[in-house]
């Protein structure tokens, strides 16, 4: 089988950076090896810079982001908890069937695809809710959510935020922001394959730690005993040594850059790309305030030569020029694209040679 | 931080094939960029070819072995179905555990720890249970547990089977002993590194899938859509593409072995091993007819020269000779060693280096 070199420009995976892929040949070793508690336990200290917090409980959950999110929600949802979920997108909507079924008491805040959620609406949607839950970097629409403002919610409310397509790409700040919990993915902004999800927990969501979760593999409360290495390493499952190698390099090679120089660059990255499209006559997608930079959704030209649809656009941008773009997700699939510059993928090299490729194809 | 190499001769992750750590170094593909689904589909029917089935249901599971377990409980049982679940040590234990937060009314057949369960008692614990379940390979003490006898069990009661230390190292035929639902991990006999856990549904264990299990990440209405190819590519959660990448190139390696000189290879070691330890005078734990080879376990001799006991020892071997083995678990933590050869660990200069190197240590 071939070995085909991508442009990976889709919403994640992005291209990972060089020092991650070596990192993948270090020697295995085991769960319970000293020399390998020492990697784990300062690839939790990075994660503790990349979220800014103090948070004890950091770690990688040993699963995807979607598995992060579910962790999120199991570990502290009781039956009948009122749940306050914005939804403006495909995980908006994935965080409430999860809620659901941990048992919680959904209530949707809803803004429409494309549109950021008032986090006052947020706030007003329950006088005491258990949790409110937002998207930060709604990956199916390519809008930031505002997170700052949920500090200021009741005593007791915890605060849950889907940073998998945040992390690393824009500002996050767990502490300052009061997050409780805030869960990532590797694939994205981190610059590391999918794998795993960094996650974190505040003293109160440990707190809220309910006793027995209905998932096993993700129950807290025997994971910590593994990770925090507060007493006795108590091995939980086994685990995934090598992602935990290629995401302490590439949380290594964010940290070596700085986070604000990361930032500046997906903002670099972004700002030129969104300015490249509408040169070329393009249209947004997401609403002009709150446009992710490592993630831009546009429109499908409306007014395109014969033969060419969404479908044979990306497929001649990943045939010809071995690039990766997305496609829009449910209403939007055939009329939105979905254009990632995430971590080692941020680069204006790409940039060019994307707007360079779309020229080409679309004869602009 | 320096990269110290093991012989990961523990419970398992055993050491990796040459071929697994290259395959690492693969350009990342989108998870689904036609490649891509092109090695996930390729690897899916080695997965087949290693497991001996035709089920359509067949793939790794995004998590490490216990990911594997949840999986396997959380999709097909309901609240008070009766599971009846085979108990000698602690993966048998950990069965009752996650089965009993899906809702399963779980009825234990114990057997003490180093002894095999009579399939049997398994047979008449219950008239007609949903599932029988069973750990096939025991890593906490190297039994192995007869499971082709279960073949004869009630029509309609799925039988499950833990194979995470059998898979590749000990004969395991689905199909043949009519096997519905079998998990395993990819840090052992599959000389791969801990990340992924393979799995396969029968057709009637398909049609016992509930609606909406607890789990979404482990969703098998959902993941089916996706692993499948059934109908459309439908995206559920980002698979970790550089796992399935060495996931690929390990059950390459073994399949270009060939599973019989597998188990060929992983006996005659075991055996080497068993007779060596023997010939040392140690005493071998678990009971002698039903012994793994890929994982021995044996008592830590009583009469130690002075200053040494099970951890002083365990750290000698580790930081002298780079060898890693495993400590007893539960009741034997301090009395029982385990050795493990699984995978590309299974070789004679392995035996013979532990061997040398115990005899070393121990003065013998």
């Amino acid at each position: 089988m071939p070995h085909r070199e991508r442009t990976l420009m889709g919403p994640g995976p992005g291209n990972p950076y060089p020092e991650v892929i070596e990192a993948f040949s270090r020697p295995v070793l085991g769960h319970l090896d000293p020399d390998f508690i020492a990697l784990l336990d300062e690839t939790n200290e990075r994660l503790r810079q990349v979220w800014r917090t103090e948070n004890r409980l950091t770690f990688p959950v040993s699963g995807t982001g979607s598995a992060g999110m579910e962790a999120a929600f199991v570990n502290v949802v009781r039956p009948g908890d009122p749940v306050v979920i914005g939804v403006n997108g495909v995980f908006g909507e994935r965080m409430c069937d999860v809620a659901a079924r941990c048992g919680a008491d959904v209530i949707r805040v809803e803004a429409p695809w494309g549109q950021p959620i008032d986090p006052q609406r947020l706030l007003d949607a329950h006088p005491s809710p258990a949790i409110i839950a937002v998207v930060h970097a709604e990956t199916s629409t390519g809008v930031r959510n505002d997170v700052a403002p949920l500090a200021d919610r009741p005593d007791g409310t915890l605060l849950l935020v889907d940073c998998v397509t945040s992390l690393g790409g824009i500002p996050v700040t767990v502490d300052e922001w009061r997050v409780d919990i805030a869960y990532s993915g590797t694939q994205k902004c981190l610059g590391v394959p999918p794998g795993l999800s960094p996650l974190t927990f505040s003293d109160a969501a440990v707190d809220r730690i309910v006793e027995r979760p209905s998932s096993w593999y993700l129950d807290l409360n025997m994971i910590a005993r593994y990770v925090t290495g507060e007493g006795a390493r108590a091995y939980h499952h086994t685990a995934p040594i090598s992602m935990i190698y290629a995401l302490h390099a590439g949380l290594g090679v964010l940290l070596d850059e700085g986070l604000d120089a990361s930032w500046a660059r997906h903002a670099a990255c972004g700002m030129a790309l969104h300015q490249g499209l509408e040169a070329m006559g393009m249209e947004l997608f997401a609403a002009d305030t709150h446009r992710l930079p490592e993630l831009t959704t546009v429109w499908v030209p409306e007014d395109l030569p014969d033969g060419l649809d969404d479908a044979t656009i990306r497929r001649t941008l990943l045939d010809t020029y071995g690039i990766e773009i997305g496609g829009g997700l449910g209403e939007f699939a055939g009329r939105v694209w979905r254009i990632g510059l995430m971590g080692h993928t941020a680069r204006q090299r790409n940039v060019t040679l994307l707007l360079g490729a779309l020229g080409e194809v679309l004869g602009r």
